[in-house]
């Protein structure tokens, strides 16, 4: 091929109307008459529909495009012209053509446009992933976990990696994986870096982590993976209700992201915008209390003390064009290291904020124990082993501040985002009961 | 106290100079005499010395800041001057104080200013975290991580997380950790996202994950781990010349930030940063072959063929003020992935990059074999079970392309811009052979 024609990616082919250009992809589609041909070339940036005229091609060249295979890998060279109609405005006339590696006729990529099964589709998730729709769910992620980390960034957070391989069973052994570490000992894999960002708290004023998290759930359910990412803050010198603020920050900040950069995608994707628009502060705030009533007044049978289900959750948000957050719980379903509420100890000062259209729980978080003799107390009341949590009492000894924060789990906010009823989809590789493959 | 005092952080107080302010932090040391105290405050953000002259404050507020003990927690109130002797360059004329919790003289702060070993800071690492010089370490590794993400996040790669469960043991099991998923079924926790990046590249063009890695050595030497974070950038229709324009890009890039943002902790460190700003491009680049003949001239008793140990990195490296790539290993001591040099096809299309001043490899990577037929045999000659790989050997049936890339390990990248003998202070709480806890 000649010197002359720049490689380029789709994405920017806008930007080199009337160039000469060349582009490295795959055959994502072919329509096809005699004497033109119609390649639809992905490159992992975009798709381009190139037009290849018969008359004004080498024959060979026109010939291999005439009858190239799904997914066969392409060099393609052209002249890059404005389409109206086109769906992304532009088109590549073609001049000339290199293929990489054709798939052969006999073995072909085994996805097509027919209806296959999720099962099918998972055990090939390393191709399914080419197609247009987990392109735009995977692009959707990547803006939701870079908008976070913007947002922590740019406000005073300092990144601190917690471990994955922690010692102690925090709150049982059920839902943690066991690892065999060296010497016949045992760890297991995080649940959360709480713990030990409120020692990072403590250190750097305000921090966050994110990274995988773990939960050996024998669980079934659209929303649970054993393996999922997470972001937890954690702020030192705060309470209930900094935590709530910038919980709400955090969310709106990252819902404009999504939908300042990624329109392209949530259109693949068919999602109402409208209803993401609305994603604006302030968020309703209701206490416990009000949420069972208005729960019991919908039908749920919840008793005040229980904890909200998926349906009771979908209940709750419904009335809402936003997040809800609902806070105060009652201490019982709560975890040990929950700060009481000073009016009604028997309270936590928690906060769940649940996400409109149904999709539930997307931040959990709330105010911790301050206080050595309570967070003692809490430990003995919960049948946790003393000597694992000497160093979590120690920043209770140790100059101890009021202190918040929160998790907000990524596949839950990217279900959400792109109006996704199950949570497999939200990440590449999703790790489930039955599914550790490919 | 007075609603007026605008609560802000020691790193903003440059911008509030003869403002009221209010400050929460922890007492970081004090110096005092009769009649004035100088409590140093650190709040996370930085250390202000403060002032308190007890004739101008209420008896008990000076009484409380006078007798107050190491990493006590406080709310302090006063006035920032410009104080060109001080180390920030500013001080707080004290107004009035809040001791919010008082660290009692009979149980005092463990880590105090004299030496203390090794073993006894990593046992109280989650208050360690709160000295000057591991703050400076942890800012330091935050910049590292952003400058990556920022990198890649701007020149067109998608970031594809890749899964911490993986099903086959690649290339033996004897680093692996085991994990008992459910149904007694074992998994292992990834060593490297490589595999699934080559995949995803595919399916993007251009990917990276980035997450933590874990490999069950049982070595004690200062560069290892068993638990890391790597990032691993992977890119279709790439060659060995591709990735090593990458690295060469992504180290100058983050040593830029580095230099750029974090002057203030590498003087902390007492870091040579002239050695850093040396690191610009063009990086040196030699041959596996020349590498062999300089450490022979320079005595080594490596034998063509073998691996460089540490001490052959550090005698390669001392020749360059940057870091030098080291290409075109012989395939034998290289895993089975390696794309086969066409002239010398018993040499690899692999790049490792060493870091100046001893620090070792930082990147390794190289072009991967994206012919089947010849994938296949190198599966064979490994013994690796088929079965596993048959995904993986999909990339070379739909479209395969010559794609490759790199892994790049933080910790090692952050000790070399700390100037650090050993890895273990490069993460917030190490894991390795004999540490894991707190």
């Amino acid at each position: 091929m000649p010197e002359s024609a720049a490689r380029i990616t789709i994405e920017k082919a806008g930007s080199h109307a009337g160039e000469l250009v060349e582009i490295a992809g795959w055959l994502y589609n072919l329509r096809k008459s005699g004497k033109i041909a119609f390649p639809l070339l992905r490159d992992g940036t975009g798709i381009l529909q190139c037009v290849a005229v018969k008359s004004s091609l080498d024959e060979a060249v026109f010939e291999s495009l005439r009858n190239l295979t799904q997914e066969s890998s392409l060099i393609v060279r052209g002249r890059i012209r404005a389409e109206p109609r086109a769906p992304g405005g532009y088109e590549l006339d073609v001049e000339g053509a290199e293929v990489v590696q054709r798939v052969p006729e006999a073995t072909p990529y085994p996805i097509t446009p027919k209806d296959h099964g999720t099962d099918f589709l998972m055990d090939h998730r390393h191709l399914w992933l080419r197609s247009k729709r987990q392109h735009a769910i995977i692009r959707v992620r990547h803006e939701v976990i870079r908008a976070i980390r913007e947002y922590f960034d740019t406000n005073g957070f300092t990144l601190v990696d917690t471990p994955i391989f922690t010692p102690a069973a925090c709150e049982g052994t059920t839902t943690l994986f066991e690892v065999d570490y060296f010497n016949d000992e045992k760890v297991y894999l995080t649940q959360s870096g709480q713990l030990y960002n409120e020692a990072n708290a403590m250190a750097f004023g305000k921090v966050y982590c994110f990274g995988p998290t773990f939960r050996a759930e024998k669980s079934k359910t659209r929303r649970h993976l054993t393996e999922f990412w997470m972001v937890e803050p954690e702020m030192a010198y705060a309470t209930l209700d900094d935590v709530k603020q910038v919980a709400e920050e955090l969310i709106v900040f990252v819902v404009g992201r999504v939908l300042e950069n990624r329109r392209v995608e949530l259109e693949a994707l068919e999602r109402d915008v409208s209803k993401l628009e609305c994603v604006k502060a302030p968020f309703p705030r209701i206490s416990y209390d009000e949420a069972v009533e208005t729960l019991r007044k919908k039908g749920s049978a919840i008793e005040w003390g229980g904890d909200f289900g998926g349906t009771d959750e979908t209940l709750l948000s419904e009335d809402y064009d936003r997040p809800v957050m609902v806070d105060r719980y009652p201490s019982q379903i709560k975890a040990f290291y929950f700060q009481p509420d000073p009016v009604r100890p028997e309270l936590a000062l928690g906060v769940d904020v649940l996400a409109p259209e149904g999709y539930g729980e997307v931040i959990g978080g709330g105010q911790r124990i301050h206080d050595l003799e309570l967070l003692e107390k809490r430990l003995d009341e919960h049948n946790l082993p003393r000597e694992a949590f000497e160093w979590y009492l120690d920043l209770r000894r140790y100059g101890s501040v009021p202190h918040g924060g929160f998790g907000m789990g990524v596949e839950r906010f990217v279900a959400w985002m792109c109006g996704l009823e199950h949570i497999r989809e939200t990440i590449a590789y999703p790790r489930m009961l039955y599914r550790i493959r490919p």
